[in-house]
């Protein structure tokens, strides 16, 4: 299999999972609707399918932790959900389609994704049979670490606070380790952890994640100055209207897309010990020179 | 040790507790600030002693639950934070003080609320060193169902969708049962997990903090009729001016005062095969009387 087919068949794969992972649950207000509008409004699913390979790669079964690659999904979801509420960002479009808030309102849509946040811990508790129970605890702490205030939650606060404000690249690159870098991080480990991949195994799958989640933001950063609106789904140039200090403004588009090439390497050396890691090399690569 | 004494000190054990459970957190913008703000704020701290005094009641030592303790109440924080925002009750004040979004703005306020609900998992899990794994696990999944779109997220949605329609006796149980029930049940039967409760222990708590939890609502609404403001650290009245029908509405202040002392009994008769039960018998018959 090419690495594409390999990429889309992990994706039909993860769809299919997100699109049952409420399907046994009764109706409460229109609650799973909202939950389901943005779960399964598309996107690259990067990070389950980091879950799903990294389990491949140290040697377990992908399908088995399916139910972890779409708690890391879920997570990912209501951050966007959140992210996007007119007390945040206060954004109207994702993915090409109307946001969570504009379509179910607010209060909802905060409820949606404290909703889809909780569902993450259900749904990987829910799928853990059959897996060793110390490695399901030590996957959830890596997990619910890399969401909360030391990671994600805590990003998306520096973000807010540093609209408008100067920042250095250190402050940036903090900033973007905790939002975006921690659970691109927490998603690779976990499929290291469940698959039983020992200290060294587990090292190598954060440095390679840590390289190319940093890559991946400041790809995003370019993309937000030279992408194309119809191809991202959403409006370009909206962190020079938010006066957002980005890879961009403190490098350059030059210095940006020499950052990406040398952190994509690191990440491809990083999986040199291991037997089969071409995917995740094809996968970084690929995420370097993605137009959306 | 009188049944006050020991409620004292379980509260006084949980409020160090809480205390503790961000200090080696280095800041991140006003995120912890804003967390602690509201979790400790006082309260009652009935959820985490309920864990406690369930890991009591079935042989184990309380002590061993804290983290799992703390969990509850930071998910009970959240959800209270959550609540609060202008986009659902659009509260000024909690428990006398203003409430989150007041202090650190809406923002900060939603953020808040998250890293609570995802501290909750991360207190938990790195709180589980000595526990047994298999207990840790079964534990983690009953909070994260209480605490979810099939729980308490849930009963939020139904709320918010019940203001200003005329809800049935049906209609408003299930609402509380989903809305505070869950939670309150969670908290019980986690401790009697944690202790390695069997089946039949099992049943009896969940019996015990579901009739406990009903009599906790239907008392919390009569309070919002007959209460003080300033024993209650909030405005009495809110119910009648959302429109909710509440118990008070359905049934009447006599009805819900035989209702309450009904479902007290049926608590106290749960925990009959407990060799001491009179701590959690003593706690339902003070919660059916309080005054805030």
């Amino acid at each position: 299999m090419t690495y594409r087919e390999q990429y889309e068949a992990d994706k039909a794969m993860v769809e299919e999972a997100l699109k049952g992972a409420f399907r046994d649950r009764a109706p409460r207000g229109d609650i799973y609707d909202a939950m389901n509008y943005s779960l399964l409004a598309g996107g690259k699913r990067l990070r389950p399918i980091l879950t799903l390979e990294t389990c491949r790669l140290c040697g377990g079964d992908p399908m088995a932790v399916m139910p972890f690659a779409c708690a890391v999904e879920m997570i990912h979801t209501y951050s966007l959900i959140h992210d996007d509420l007119p007390c945040m960002d206060d954004d109207d479009l994702r993915r090409g389609r109307p946001t969570n808030h504009k379509v179910y309102g607010e209060a909802t849509a905060v409820l949606a994704g404290d909703g889809l946040l909780n569902a993450a811990f259900e749904t990987a508790l829910a799928g853990r049979a059959g897996l060793e129970p110390e490695r399901v605890l030590e996957a959830l702490d890596v997990l619910a670490r890399a969401a909360g205030a030391d990671g994600m939650v805590g990003g998306q606060t520096l973000d807010m606070a540093g609209e408008g404000r100067a920042l250095n690249q250190a402050d940036v690159e903090e900033l973007q380790r905790l939002k975006t870098g921690a659970l691109i991080a927490a998603a690779a480990e976990m499929g290291c952890i469940l698959a039983g991949g020992g200290a060294e195994e587990r090292k190598a799958v954060r440095r390679y994640a840590s390289r190319l989640g940093l890559a991946f933001q400041i790809r995003d950063d370019m993309l937000d100055v030279t992408g194309d609106a119809a191809l991202l789904g959403k409006p370009t140039g909206s962190d020079a209207r938010g006066e957002k200090t980005t890879f961009v403004t403190l490098k350059g588009l030059d210095g940006c897309a020499a950052l990406v090439e040398k952190l994509t390497g690191e990440a491809a050396a990083a999986l040199e010990g291991f037997a089969h890691p071409e995917f995740l090399i094809s996968l970084a690569r690929s995420l370097a020179g993605r137009m959306n």
